[in-house]
């Protein structure tokens, strides 16, 4: 656990994964400078991967939302989204019938517009739900909490299949001081309450890191040592990065202060190879 | 683990204690034949005593809501709530301040109607919230999950305040088919985002078997081995009962069903002295 | 939350209970002063209780072991001990047949020689069985892990039966440096492989307040805010003084270090009254 | 969920990944049938790799047993297991100074023999460990439970540092009535005493299938849905099949018996393809 530059560090790596909120950007845009750095990435032969715990945007819209914010020039295939690897499950699966979910129309679309129908919580019939036949957590919003939740846990106490989240983050921030429940978290109350185990995607787990890495095995041969994973949480970007085998670097300007850093990681056992101010420097 | 009427058991005891949800009503109304089993315990001279999680009422209008459903002649004394031990909490501890609460104005008026102001969570202002000294999750209704449950994690990442909940249940049963989430498992989906454990209150613990105890303790002296504890629950009456001293008997009137109760009880090691299909017979 | 020195403090009280490890004593012995302090509580007239999650040996001995570190006139009944419990519950509920245990004979001679026999795991024969009607976690010592872990597993994978845990603590200090896993840290392993929960005894569960309560008040009628809780540990000694009710004073000479204490306390939300550096001053 | 013949099943796709134990195996030896299975298999053309949460042997050292079990002609590239994936993870995050390590010497030989030396944790001395840059949980025997389990919290107090689990299994069958904890329960031991989170390898995590895919990938064209997983564990095999998008055969052979099959598929969500008795039909 080295204290480096990030502009010193990277010199030593031919790819950077970058995660998005906390690295890249914040409740308030752009994160300043991370504009010129991702500028300076490229015009040095780096190849870039964005990896972020999302299942509310396609790739397209991710791309969008970052060029609205002043990041411009971002590939789809620069993105890769938990919802990404979701939908990838979904369609191996092959799974007959219509698709349930918990989430907003928009992300329903993207994620699940396969050869198949799929049905927001709040129009399933309970009486009549033979038809579903997977269920997927894709956002937050969308529904109404009130009632909602609770229909999924009847639902699924009714019905036996297939269910995925397709964002595991328990929560993330919204402005400085407050944080809001995140698609994992409404999940997590969901397998409790029902003692289930659902399938999650998204960091930390390895399938997310590998996706990345096949895509870019596309673009040339690269081995593991030749990237280098950037996040701000300990807990899934780093211990993500570490265990798929990559060397990693904490940043300081997300979810882990400057203050906690050392107490973090001692206390979690979760260790970057090294710690970055921000990607800035 | 025997098998047997629950009329012939009652006979090797001198007192009762009685779950309330699953062994007097469901979500029907009072259970059939509850009422005729209720007066022949009395009498025979039986001391009765309710004991249920439940914190949206207070102790009269449990008697109140019996005698709407035709069960008439309970005492207050013979109702003991979680939400009376969460009180007794509130009082012992002489929290100064205010109490922010999540859950219905009546269960605030009657929990947290000790000297002091108490403050729906809807109601507070994060950024004049100086005055909050303690907090209470009182019930699943009363405020609105989509805004209110972010708000208290937010709420309770600025104060570091006790934090009580009135009543530990995660689930509980309204209609045939559906559950609803709970009080408890509200306040567990926010332990589980903050890493935090709060104070809970209710079966299984031992201060609800204590405080009916020593209440029964004012009308007479009376041995553990003097009373049996009757309910449908493993995790909370059956398991509180046991490790209080107490014989315990499960009834299948309510979340433990004939077909499931072998392997309930081998999958939880939670095993009641005696089975018996309802108060009934 | 209030730093405050322990001997202006506990003037506002007139019942001091106390941990026993990390409080009177540590890896070397009594700590520097404690005999003082006892020494001075006693002539000011305050009652003493001392409740330690150790289920190795007998009350007696209990008061053995202090007079040989220096702190005598202890009597049997100022020292509650988990075990104590662990062996009440076993006598409520009349077990008939043997009872197997996971531990030293000497806890076993004091906690199970009621009128029964009893049988080190070692002893078991897993094919002859039939006999073993409850199975206690008395000690971390007194047997061979490489074996009796996996018998005691499989035991109880054969063996429906009560399962009570004596000692709920997880790791205990055996040096400065060194910590050693304890009774309930065997106890949760064999929990959580087979999905099961036993029955806990010690702090921080509330049997333990209440059993010293209940003594102290045939010594005298006191009032729950006429006692403060003293320990060194917020999950068991602050948690569960707060929780019954009492006040509660964090004391730092055992497991909160200093340093640590605002972030554990931020981290646990678990909350002292006070803060003391010591009984000692 | 279809109940099938596994011969009949089998023939819709090209590829057959295998656990080792409870479907080729189990502890009496080779089930019966099972080399019929794999030679007809081979006749077809199938291609076949066993996946097996195993860090006790190298690939060679698998192969040898097997054909000493009567299973002749597996090669070493058929072979996949938990402790291949932990050793790849070590070589690639290229640790400078020594691994200590819980198993036995044939596990850190095979496991650990990369260019650097590796110690048991008997051979540390914690007063001396600055040369210990890495700890891998290999096996459950070679040391010795009482002592060693303690040290190795003790060094992982001192030592900040990453710990590898080689195989997260927490238990495994030793007999028809007998199992055993372990490697990765006395890793949950540890985590949960030090309240940290390990590095583990094996099933169902998404690394060991992608790592046999990929291998699968060097010997031809193959897409997912040509593949069929077949295990007899839902937790292990079933879950992590499902995760990266293979079909799933539960069969009959080992941990999931006939009679307990839908009330285990029920309660813990996670759903098979299909269900045959064994591969033998």
């Amino acid at each position: 656990m080295k204290r480096i530059d990030f502009l010193s560090l990277v010199n030593n790596y031919k790819v950077v994964f970058l995660d998005s909120y906390g690295v890249l950007k914040n409740h308030e845009g752009l994160i300043d400078g991370v504009a010129q750095t991702i500028s300076y990435l490229r015009k040095q032969g780096f190849i870039i991967k964005i990896l972020t715990n999302d299942a509310s945007r396609s790739r397209q819209q991710q791309v969008d939302l970052f060029k609205s914010l002043g990041l411009n020039g971002l590939k789809i295939n620069e993105v890769i989204t938990s919802g990404t690897l979701a939908r990838l499950f979904l369609e191996d699966k092959k799974i007959k019938g219509k698709i349930g979910y918990l989430g907003t129309e928009n992300a329903a679309e993207y994620i699940l517009h396969i050869d198949r129908d799929s049905v927001p919580i709040g129009s399933i019939d309970l009486e009549h739900c033979d038809d579903i036949s997977a269920f997927v957590f894709l956002d937050d919003e969308g529904f109404d909490w009130n009632v909602d939740i609770n229909k999924t846990i009847n639902l699924l106490r009714i019905k036996n299949i297939p269910v995925v989240v397709a964002n595991s983050d328990k929560l993330y921030p919204v402005s400085a001081r407050d944080v809001a429940v995140g698609t994992g978290g409404i999940a997590k109350l969901v397998e409790n309450i029902l003692n289930r185990k659902f399938i999650h995607f998204g960091k930390p787990d390895s399938q997310m890191f590998m996706f990345a890495y096949q895509q870019l095995l596309n673009e040339g041969n690269f081995s593991k040592n030749e990237i280098l994973m950037v996040g701000d949480t300990l807990h899934t970007d780093i211990l993500g990065g570490n265990k798929f085998g990559l060397d990693t670097a904490l940043v300081l300007t997300g979810n882990t202060r400057e203050s906690a850093v050392e107490t973090m990681v001692s206390a979690t056992g979760i260790i970057p190879d090294y710690i970055c101010k921000s990607i800035v420097h």
